[in-house]
């Protein structure tokens, strides 16, 4: 099995899309029973639900494309690992549906907190494929110990902050949905400056 | 990341696909009460829905294949814009099941303007897109200036088009439709002339 | 726009790909007041109008495919014959549906006409595709005239022979649809023997 | 017909993706009636019917992955029976949420028989496609007869375990659905080791 990823690529790509796009489905058309315009606004928060989540498999495909490109050959162990991380990513749509139903109710903390909550299994997830990934020696030959480093502890801070926000959010809901809100901003900008620190000449 | 944008074209494409085949889920089969030929006629508002959707949505991607071939690389900043446009394009269902379930009825006038309103959003997210590729410096080296004003031109000109038909469609639903259905016959055939000038020896 | 046309295949790929999976979630989980095994058995108009509808568009993708084979470069003309087409593939789930929820009751000669008369409309699509085809000169340079021909013909005989088991359908539901699944059968058995000749040496 | 198979395995990889992300819409937001943890741990049916599928047709794509690194070119009898097998994997949500809707009721006897009894056909498949393969003399040259005996051997004894394990479902849905699990874990063990054997130097 010394082939390359091409094909995992093109799974994993077909996963992300269509759960990505699967997240509409979960947006009904409101009842006109006060007017289509209130029914619109009282859909805010599946707008929010929707936007959290588009924005967040947005940045996994981001993620998953970086890490891949680590990547050199495939092996039982990786296949299965990868597969494991669709199935969080797949999983997706249903904590969101259940966050724009009650986002606004009193139940608007169990909510979220399942929602922040699926982010840490997640977030585990992304350890374990690393981990495959190096374990079964697949990792690129101009890939650094460095940049091995670099990836394992941004994965183990980012589990950790994943569970901080669900503690968070189990006392306070809303907190703990910006601190995932503001994780993923962090995330992004970091990616952004490591992107633009590899292309500058050393 | 001085890669090409195969994979970004691989994932939008997967995005453009799903999107227009859900459309159908919208849908129904409809009750019997009076006969299903009756049935079926009634749905008429859907079939509209559908077809206009299906048909803005194949303008999208035939735009988009034509923009990537500009494009020799890729960006932090142009997956987002990108993943940003996507984002307009997966909500594209949703308006779309609410002109389908008002185009007839009182409510008409908002749902008309709810979904020309949504092109407004992508229409900008267009630009957004544009101008992110080039200020990342990812034209090809062959794409003219000339060719960046024209597309740059033809963004600004959909946005402010869309922008109107949004405005009269709150006053004449029907025709604020009849205006967006123009503009993409407008558009398609601005970009075949421009394809069959390209084509043509100087 | 003299490239190839792998992103229209991709993208068609994606659209039935998407359209042939789509057609198991009108198959909806029975009531169980008689017990389950009678609720699966009474969904059996389902299970035929999925394996219908899977096997049609099984077979177009097939099509497509040696279609395209035929196929070198694109043109604006073409990507919309094409969209055209797709647009009545991705259709299929619903007259699917409405097959599935009257076959069997007084009501299954209008669904059975109408998913008839959807197959006419597809027919059509494939008729002007062609057409566009070859009035954009998009043709391989080594396509016979005789294979042209070939088409052309197998093509106009399929939209006549599905009128007909379309006006066939309002007399008599089963007769139509038991023509419709003859044609299927016969348009296989044809499109191997070709496939056959077209590998012996001459 | 004598190309390579890769516009088939797109298509396959593109239904393996869809069909594995749609099984998250059977799992719908829970009523909150009794608090929405108590809701949300209720679904448990929801969420172990949605892994076990998932696992599932994730062993079965990679199965696929290897069956097709051992085909070298295509033909019509390939391509029906690879579309034969895909039926019953789109088909795979349909008893997955029959599955997910009557776990720990009484009628879980018939869900679970029904469930595994998927998997027989399935099965059936899986050995139809592999003896079209052989029949069309479409494997690479370097199969060695071993290898084809190998495959055979191992898609007949999963037909018979299948088997057994429906009939043990209707008498003991539980062990039954135990015995498709354990299936499952001997697969990708058996499949591992294969894997590090073909690695290994003779």
């Amino acid at each position: 099995m010394a082939e390359n990823p091409t094909r995992v690529e093109a799974f994993s790509d077909g996963v992300f899309a269509i759960a990505i796009t699967l997240l509409i489905l979960e947006i009904r058309v409101p009842h006109v029973d006060h007017g289509l315009w209130n029914g619109l606004l009282a859909l805010w928060p599946s707008y929010v639900a929707f936007l959290l989540s588009f924005v967040v498999i947005l940045i996994m495909w981001v993620n998953h494309h970086e890490l891949l490109r680590m990547v050199d050959g495939i092996s039982y162990p990786f296949l299965f690992a990868n597969g494991l991380l669709l199935l969080t990513i797949t999983f997706v749509p249903f904590p969101t549906a259940v966050l724009a139903a009650h986002l606004g109710t009193p139940e608007a903390r169990t909510a979220v907190t399942f929602y922040c909550g699926m982010f840490v299994v997640n977030a585990l997830c992304w350890n374990v494929l690393f981990a495959t990934i190096v374990r079964s020696g697949l990792l690129h030959r101009d890939v650094t110990a460095e940049a091995v480093a670099g990836v394992r502890k941004a994965y183990y801070s980012g589990t950790v902050a994943y569970l901080i926000s669900t503690i968070v959010a189990w006392f306070r809901p809303t907190l703990g949905l910006l601190m995932n809100v503001a994780l993923w901003i962090v995330w992004i900008r970091l990616s952004y400056r490591a992107a633009q620190q590899a292309e500058q000449p050393t």
